[in-house]
């Protein structure tokens, strides 16, 4: 594996893996060393990364799998469906797949989430290993376990807890990402400060113009240390029953807002870009912040080329339409809205609010 | 809890539950003492269940529950697929259903089936419990927390290991059940007894006819053991690495047969039960048992009302296109059919075989 590789562990149980960090790392057939020995692989991919990277992936494999199948989904959160997952069962079916099989998720969130399931699905569970292509995915979607689908009234309902053999971040790779992808994934990164680490979250606010400009180093720390603390948030509540939920801060208004806008419109990232504005805007208001703080994440989040004013939903009644679609959210418990506020400190917790303050904050915070 | 209930623990550490057995549980609000609280549960039943008993479940889980929704199925294997399940999820989204909704499976295997894929799958995981309504399904497929659905190219092709907070089988439910299913439900019964317990299977010589008669300390006798050996297996072997997959002694032949004849021509357990016979004779064939052991497998299963003989399921090359359907089993490995083969004293074990010794096998035992 590459010397300048770096590996933060994951650490549940039998279920443990590692996550990889470096540059070079896809086409190094050293990267996959130690990974379950099969018949088939399949490389699930899109058709704007699989023209990138599907060779080079197939070729760092071809020494360990003797049949290397491969599927294009189509490229977009509006085909995150059934349709699109029924495609790779397909595949995996007509070439006579067994469930020793390795799936190898080669893309963004979509592509991983997507995958995982499958491989979480196919034959009640087949291994599967992330190789993420975005910065969103490097430091969030594909870290966890998380797996699914959207359906049409709601995103992620379907789905599983089933976690990778490994992850391969190879930051090489990002220099083919759009700009606005790459802002999309910095709105995961900065998210990482407020809940777990003000530290980071200073050093954020010196390095964003390194970032912004993909300076290696500073891009190494902010993954690097991205997944430090979701492995450890990960680690401590596998299936979101309390502390993982705090992943989600600015999710809860995101979600509405790409809900709303129709899947795709907004990116997950942007989304999350000025739902953590509307997070830290009730935080505020629940007097557990203050204006300054909320001013400097403001600040983050614009540096980064991100939204910092939520989208109207709805001519007649905005609010309303924010909290129906919120209603929906799986941290919702018999229709109240939990949602991820933070403590200035590092910190974040579950917290529900009363209507009328939630209206306001929606109110203050759309454009 | 009726005073007559037995009870069979399966131990699966955290995921551990009971197998409660008895007459008049469904209908009495004690059976479910101790489920997961929440505000919402979903029936999950079918069109021919739903009508008999929904009303009495519903009845008996009304104080645990504030709102009791409910969603019939069509009947029938070949409704065992996506549409099905999507209509689960469609059910428990439009009615707001959060993640700690309650699933019942108030139905045989195919509605236990499908209620489990769904609460794997709904928001990741929701919790649900078995209301076997089928012999079938209380002796096995409710058992062991295999969930899915069907794919056109594979039968449980997609789903999730995935265990229940509990399994309630109501004998008396039995009543009502078509004797072509009861007997589909002997099926597996029978089975019990090659791969895992001699004497049982000497017993079920003794007491088939009071078993067909639903005699009631028979039948108390007969679900019970079965459910203690398949806790016993499962609590060895949760997701089929090894051991478990004894428990599909003629279902490598049974699974050709559902699938040769379009699933619902022919039950699963009466697949099975020529299934069975068919992997009897290749184990007298591997040198394994002898003819007589054969012999008085057969009649039991004749006794049980099942066919002995398998389907002509190509008029060309039948034993072909056996070997064609066996080769996608979950059990096949890199194209190498695994079979389940009996010693005669009680166990069983996987095995391969030649394809020719398998055709012989096919053309033996066909009509």
């Amino acid at each position: 594996m590459s010397q300048i590789a770096e590996e933060v562990a994951i650490n549940l149980g039998e279920r443990s893996y590692s996550i990889v960090i470096g540059g070079g790392l896809l086409a190094d057939p050293a990267s996959y060393d130690g990974l379950p020995h099969a018949a088939n692989a399949l490389i699930v991919s899109n058709t704007t990364v699989a023209p990138l990277y599907a060779a080079r992936l197939r070729a760092a494999l071809c020494g360990r799998y003797a049949l290397i199948h491969e599927i294009q989904l189509p490229d977009g959160e509006e085909h995150k469906n059934w349709q699109t997952l029924q495609s790779i069962f397909d595949v995996l079916l007509e070439r006579g797949c067994d469930r020793k099989t390795v799936l190898f998720a080669l893309g963004g969130g979509v592509v991983g989430d997507m995958t995982g399931f499958a491989a979480a699905s196919y034959m009640r569970g087949v291994p599967f290993v992330q190789v993420p292509t975005t910065l969103l995915a490097q430091v969030d979607s594909s870290v966890g376990g998380k797996t699914g689908i959207n359906h049409p009234l709601g995103k992620n309902m379907v789905g599983a807890f089933y976690q990778p053999q490994r992850v391969i971040c190879d930051l090489d790779v990002l220099g083919t990402l759009p700009a606005r992808e790459f802002s999309a994934g910095l709105a995961e990164i900065i998210k990482y400060g407020p809940i777990a680490d003000l530290e980071f979250f200073v050093w954020l606010e010196q390095h964003m113009d390194d970032l912004i400009a993909q300076e290696r180093s500073a891009l190494v720390h902010a993954v690097r240390r991205s997944c430090e603390i979701k492995a450890s948030v990960v680690g401590k509540d596998e299936r979101e029953s309390g502390l993982r939920a705090i992943l989600n801060f600015g999710h809860t208004f995101g979600h509405a807002i790409e809900a709303g806008m129709g899947y795709g419109a907004w990116l997950h990232g942007e989304g999350v870009g000025a739902g953590m504005v509307m997070a830290a805007e009730l935080s505020r208001r629940l007097g557990l912040v203050n204006e300054s703080f909320v001013g400097r994440l403001r600040g983050l989040i614009h540096r980064a080329g991100l939204p910092t004013l939520a989208p109207l939903l709805d001519d007649q009644d905005n609010a309303g339409r924010y909290l129906q679609l919120m209603r929906l959210d799986k941290k919702s418990e018999a229709g109240e809205i939990k949602f991820v506020v933070v403590e200035g400190s590092g910190k974040a917790m579950l917290h529900s609010a009363p209507d009328d303050l939630v209206r306001d904050v929606i109110n203050a915070c759309c454009r």
